[in-house]
């Protein structure tokens, strides 16, 4: 009998430490978001920026729903931030697993190596904040099957689960499946953001991609940052790409800062920010739609743009009314040029602000006479040239 | 005696589960950094800094200790990237609990709520990277008994445990504490960065503080980022701060980019460097040292610093050799002025760039006669003659 009741305290004391493991966090949904400053409040430090009269009317951010393309550096601390900051509906997509050669990164764990990332990330930020409602879309979303579900998952992706998603943040790392976006989103007629970092990881940026107003990612090549390094020091060929969780944190914190003035109106959203980690430049720019486009959609929207009235135009860049900060106190003068209404109807490429450069010097594919020196480098002015000729 | 064997079942069972928890993650340590590439490989993205010729011997960090002081939205990312690029050594310091209010910003998860910071920082860390030594601080370090400790424990956290740290970075949210580490690494000649976030959590900005060279944290008033915000708009009595996960990521970002850059000797240390959310302007300038500062050891750094050669003076900027870029080849125009050498004989402090302010337009305390309108604003111009006559 002895023996049956230490076995039975072993069980309980087992059953307890397990418990311990098993109960181990988690929070209960919120039902409403409160501004009320006590320790357990999680959105106490969200809700002092409407106070503050940052934002108004925080509370709009669970209104929103944004699709995360690519959960790796950029895409989990994307994902992460959006989370923390209580967005009401994020989904994923990805079709890659966790390996240990991502710790270098935040966000994902070394226990988490071999699951796959979009349900390994959505585990952690329903852990993280029970409040927001995460899908998961595990698969390549530029393989011909692939590309509808894609298509229907962002048109469907509303907060209401009718109507479109209110942004696409794309956070791939490949030409292909950037591409696969824009064709995506100059259909549906759906504003996203680009994001980039450099294979040498010191450098990255982000692109706003408003269809038929800004640039769509098939008007010109890419544009990237220009780092100031000695083309003699570098070292790419046979190379894996690098990577760091500063450049990758900071893109990201970009990007999720421009989406957050995006989504709720305040301050100015930036159309190009990039940056420059070795000198910590951080070049602005907009970039024009190009009348000559490949893309059809992209031509459709530009049309529709072009044929809204001025006002209409501005009013399009804000949702329910005029941004809270547009005001420029201290005469700070930026790099950027932000004078996009009326240039859609040029077609040549705008002058590219210092520190930024086009990824590749080739001509657009559906230039007609391809030169035989093609692949050789060519100038900006006559990279400029070719394309007037498109 | 089959009561006896159930129970024993269900003890195994137990076990494993209980197993399963315990074990879940981690892996084992590793000897020495490999830049092999394969998915098991938690550091071969960033050896491949390296072969690509962005750092030289990326292994010297393992060679490194670093001091991170405050382990709140920024500090907690601070140490998280930290050791994620396998940092030698952190030291951690900070005296609160993690509660749900913190999360808002990364790091921290609701399960750790209530424990103490350090300690629940340093579980995670190590969880992440069981190769970084990770001490933990839990008091405060402004209280008189606590500094001395203080001293002590950035005096001998050097990774072999004999020298001081190689850097302190702090991420402390208020001005007591930073005059502390100021006091501490003028005394003990320490390079320190300082970090800051506003309380409306739309700017933040980083500071290098070299005792003697730049300007130590008593030389003037804070300088903090100017945002262009109209000040009928700001509402900040009776309000708690305001904090974003983007901007503490991003200003972690900064902060960690550039202790990399000075600890592996690559690119260009930025001695200030600011981030206005609202309009994506990072603005960037050199402070030099108040040759009537405050602090004795401030004064005593800036003397041993005019005497050395100044070929001298331009090589303790470095540890090895030369840094690898700090070429122009865009001929970018930064708005920094880097001229610290010549500077610090002058008591005049220099013209503000634009986009920066200080914190507070009071005149320093040592000030002998203060005049009765202290407390009104003043111009900026007001205040430099102010100072100039300290």
């Amino acid at each position: 009998m002895s023996e049956i009741s230490d076995l039975q305290a072993q069980i309980i004391e087992l059953k307890n430490e397990l418990q311990k493991y098993k109960s181990s966090g988690g929070r209960d949904k919120i039902e409403k978001m409160s501004s009320e400053v006590v320790d357990s409040n999680p959105y106490s430090r969200l809700m002092a920026l409407q106070r503050m009269g940052i934002v108004q009317e925080y509370e709009r951010i669970r209104t929103k729903s944004v699709a995360v393309v690519g959960v790796g550096g950029v895409g989990s601390v994307t994902a992460d931030m959006l989370t923390r900051c209580g967005i009401g509906k994020l989904i994923l997509f990805d079709y890659d697993k966790v390996e240990l050669a991502n710790m270098n990164r935040l966000f994902f764990t070394p226990d988490q190596a071999g699951l796959s990332k979009v349900e390994a990330a959505a585990k952690t930020l329903n852990f993280i904040n029970p409040d927001v409602q995460i899908l998961t879309n595990n698969y390549n979303i530029t393989t011909m099957e692939s590309f509808s579900k894609f298509l229907d998952a962002i048109n469907t992706g509303g907060i209401d689960g009718n109507g479109p998603v209110d942004l696409v943040l794309s956070c791939v790392d490949n030409f292909e499946a950037r591409m696969t976006i824009n064709t995506a989103c100059n259909e549906l007629n759906i504003n996203w953001f680009e994001s980039g970092v450099s294979e040498n990881a010191v450098s990255g940026h982000i692109q706003l991609l408003k269809p038929g107003e800004t640039a769509c990612f098939a008007c010109a090549p890419p544009l990237v940052v220009a780092e100031n390094i000695d083309e003699k020091t570098l070292k790419r060929e046979g190379v894996c790409a690098a990577s760091l969780p500063t450049t990758m944190g900071i893109v990201a914190g970009m990007l999720v800062q421009n989406t957050l003035k995006f989504l709720l109106n305040f301050g100015e959203v930036s159309n190009y920010l990039g940056y420059n980690a070795l000198i910590d430049f951080f070049p602005k720019m907009t970039l024009r739609p190009n009348t000559q486009c490949n893309d059809r959609y992209c031509l459709e929207r530009q049309t529709e743009f072009n044929s809204k009235p001025k006002v209409l135009q501005e009013v399009t860049v804000v949702e329910d009314d005029t941004p809270l900060h547009d005001d420029n106190l201290y005469g700070i003068e930026l790099v950027s040029c932000d004078d996009t209404s009326s240039s859609s109807s040029s077609a040549a490429p705008q002058a590219l602000e210092t520190g930024l450069k086009f990824a590749f010097d080739a001509a657009p594919q559906t230039k007609e006479h391809t030169p035989d020196d093609a692949n050789v480098d060519v100038s900006l002015d006559e990279l400029m040239a070719q394309m007037k000729s498109i």
